[in-house]
C-alpha cells in the first residue's frame, strides 16, 4: 500500500518511525528537504503543502494520503478523495477544523460545549465588544504553537488583537486543560486514549509538562469522554483526533480545539500504551482492527523547545543527565537548527508512582536545554 | 554524527527505527535496493558488504560503523579502523566471532565454559570421531540461520557432515537454552540485560518462541551473567553482544555462540525494557550512557518465518486476529517475497502473568502464517 504524508515535521518522523513494524510505502511532501521525516521514507518530494498542484500531484496515485499539520491545501485533497483516494481524515474535516471560525461555528452547530465566541472581522471591532473581555483573540487562519493567539484582558490590550478575520474566544475560568485521542477506523468504529492532563507556559502557550492519564473525578471523565466523542462523530471521519478541553472550575467540560492528526499531546502513548496513536493512525489506514489504547503504565511529557536567547546549531545541554535517568525516553526531532520556542524534541517518563512522574519531569525541565 | 550500517536486513530496520529518537545521519550498504533498511536511511548504499573496497569506500568519511550482520569484509573494517574511524565493535571482536573455528578457540583459550569440539578440515576425518558423537558440525565460515548446522547422531549421519573446515560440538545435554545481551560503551562501561529463554524449532533450527526474563535459579542466572561478561570482556571491543547459552541438565552453563550485533533474542527489549537493544547500540556510538536493561514487563516474543510449501508475494493470514489481541505488537519486516523459514516478521507479547504470555505466543504461532 503506497500511503502519503503531508508535512515532514516531527509528527511525521514518529508516524514513520512506527510505520516500519508494517509493509507499507511511504511518501513524505515538505517544503524543506532536511525535515525531520525526509529521510524516513521510501520517497520523498520537495513541495508546497499549501500549494493546489503540489499536493494533487503528489497525492494522486496514491492509496491513501493522511496529513501531520493542518495548514495543507484542502481543495487538492477535496479532488483527490472525489477520484478515490482516501484522505485521513476527511477533507471535510480538516476545511472545519483549520479555520478557527468555521471551528468554532461547527461546535455550536452542534450544541458541543465550548467557550462564548464572538466573530470579528477587523482589529477595530474589537472596541464594540470590551464587556467581552477578558477573552482571548484567535486568527481563523495560520494560528500554530502559540502564534496568531493573543489574550485580551482590558481595553489597552485591544491594540494587540488581529485584524484579519478571528474570533474573539471568552476567556474560562480553567480549572485543568486535558486532551482526549481519539480514533475512527473506515467502519465507524471509535477508541479513545486514557486523557492527559496539562499545564501551558502563560509565555509560549506550548505545553509545559504533562500528565497522563490525567486525575480526573469520574464525572468529570465521562463528559470529556462523551464530549470528545461528540466532536468526532460530527467531523465524521476515519482517522486520528486530538481534542483539547478545559475543565472549569465548576466541573463543567468545554471543547478549547482539536486536531484532525496525530498531536503532541499523545507522544507518551508511544512507551507508555499499548497502541501508539502513530500506530493507531496506520491501523485506521491499513484498515486494520483499532488498537490498545490502555496504558501499560502512567506517564509524562515534557517538551523540550529551543531555549531564549538562542538562535543556530543545537545544541543540548545535559542530555547526558537526562539518558542516565531509568525511567525516561529521549526523542530528539533531528532539526540542525534551534530557535526560541522551537519544538526540537520531547521527554517522555513512565512509573507508576505519579509523585516520581512530576518529580522527574520539573526535573528534566530544569536540566535540559536547547542552546546553540 | 554520520553513522553506517553494514547490511540492511529487519535488524538494519529496527537499529534505524530507533536512530530517529537522536540526531545522528544514517547510511546503509546493502545489495538489495529494495531491503528492509534501505529506505529508513540518509544515505542507502547498493553494494557488496563482503567486497574490500566496497566496504572501505562506504566507511571512509563516516564518524562511526557497526554491523547488522557478521558475513562483512573484516579487513576492510581492519582498514577503516586504523585509518581512525570507530567501528562497533572492533573488527578484532567481528573476526574472532564470524568463523566459528577461531569463535570455539577463542572460548577455549580464555577458559570459558563451552561444548567439547574437535576442528575438521574435510568430510572424511569425522570418521576418526565417531566415539565423539552424538555431536553438532559447524562450517567455520557462512552458517546463518540453520544453515551449515548439521546433527550428527552415529555413523550413518556422517554423509550430511561438511566437506570444508568445521568444528564437531559434542552434543550438550540441554535442559534451557537462553541468551544474554551484553553491552560495553567507549569507556569499558558494561550492562547486562535479563537472560531469555528459548525453545528451538528442531527442523528449521529457528527461535520458536521466546520468553523474557527466563526463569532460572539464582545460581544458574549468576554462572549465565558471569559468563557472558567474561565473553565481552575478553573480545575487548566496546558495541552490542547477544551470548546464547545452554543450562545443561546439571545446571551448568554453557556458551553455545556469540553474535557481535544486536539479535533476533533481544526484539522483545523494543516495547518490554526501558532501553531497547536498539537504543543502548545508539548510546554506545553516540558515546552516550548506557541505557536501563530494566523490563518493564514481562514478554515473549514469536518469530513469524514464511510457511513451508509457499514462495512468492508474502501474504499474512489472520493478522487481523493478531492484530485484536490486547497486548500484541505486530512487526513486519516488509520483505515483498516470502519462502520457507525466512524471517519475515516477529510479534512481540507482555504481560505480567507468565501464562499469559505462554498462552498467547502459543496462539498466535498457531494462528499467523506467511503464505504467497
Amino acid at each position: 500500500m503506497k500511503v502519503g504524508i503531508l508535512g515532514g515535521g516531527q509528527l511525521g518522523r514518529m508516524l514513520l518511525q512506527a510505520s516500519a513494524n508494517y509493509v507499507v510505502e511511504t511518501s513524505v511532501l515538505d517544503k524543506e528537504s532536511d525535515c525531520p521525516a525526509a529521510h524516513l521514507c521510501h520517497h520523498f518530494v520537495q513541495g508546497d503543502i499549501t500549494d493546489f498542484d503540489t499536493v494533487y500531484r503528489f497525492g494522486k496515485g496514491l492509496d491513501a494520503i493522511t496529513i501531520e499539520i493542518e495548514s495543507v491545501n484542502v481543495d487538492a485533497l477535496e479532488k483527490l478523495e472525489a477520484e478515490g483516494v482516501p484522505v485521513y481524515p476527511r477533507p471535510s474535516a480538516i476545511r472545519t477544523i483549520k479555520n478557527k471560525i468555521t471551528q468554532k461555528a461547527f461546535y455550536r452547530q452542534h450544541d458541543i460545549p465550548t467557550s462564548e465566541f464572538i466573530i470579528t472581522e477587523a482589529r477595530k471591532e474589537l472596541q464594540e465588544h470590551l464587556s467581552f473581555l477578558p477573552a482571548v483573540h484567535k486568527t481563523g487562519e495560520g494560528g500554530y504553537d502559540g502564534k496568531g493567539v493573543q489574550v485580551l484582558k482590558e481595553l489597552k490590550d485591544i491594540d494587540l488583537g488581529f485584524d484579519v478575520p478571528a474570533v474573539l474566544e471568552k476567556m474560562v475560568p480553567i480549572h485543568k486543560e486535558i486532551a482526549v485521542i481519539v480514533a475512527m477506523s473506515n467502519q465507524g468504529e471509535v477508541t479513545l486514549y486514557p486523557p492527559a492532563e496539562m499545564i501551558f507556559d502563560p509565555v509560549l502557550n506550548l505545553l509545559d509538562y504533562q500528565l497522563s492519564p490525567a486525575i480526573l473525578p469520574e464525572q468529570v471523565l465521562w463528559k470529556a469522554e462523551a464530549i470528545a466523542l461528540k466532536v468526532v462523530k460530527h467531523l465524521n471521519s476515519p482517522g486520528l483526533f486530538a481534542i483539547e478541553l478545559f475543565v472549569d472550575k465548576n466541573q463543567e467540560v468545554l471543547v478549547n480545539e482539536t486536531a484532525p492528526r496525530v498531536h503532541n499531546s499523545g507522544h507518551h502513548t508511544i512507551e507508555a500504551n499499548y497502541s501508539s496513536q502513530y500506530d493507531m493512525l496506520w491501523r485506521i489506514i491499513l484498515n486494520y482492527p483499532l488498537g490498545n489504547t490502555d496504558p501499560i503504565l502512567p506517564s509524562a511529557i515534557v517538551n523540550l523547545l529551543g531555549a531564549e536567547g538562542y538562535t543556530g546549531k543545537a545544541k543540548y545541554e545535559n542530555l547526558e543527565d537526562v539518558l542516565k535517568t531509568d525511567n525516561v525516553f529521549v526523542h530528539l526531532y533531528g532539526k540542525t537548527e534551534t530557535k526560541p520556542g522551537r519544538k526540537m524534541g520531547h521527554v517522555t517518563i513512565i512509573s507508576k508512582d505519579y509523585q516520581d512522574l512530576a518529580y522527574q519531569a520539573n526535573k528534566i525541565k530544569h536540566l535540559l536545554k536547547v542552546i546553540a
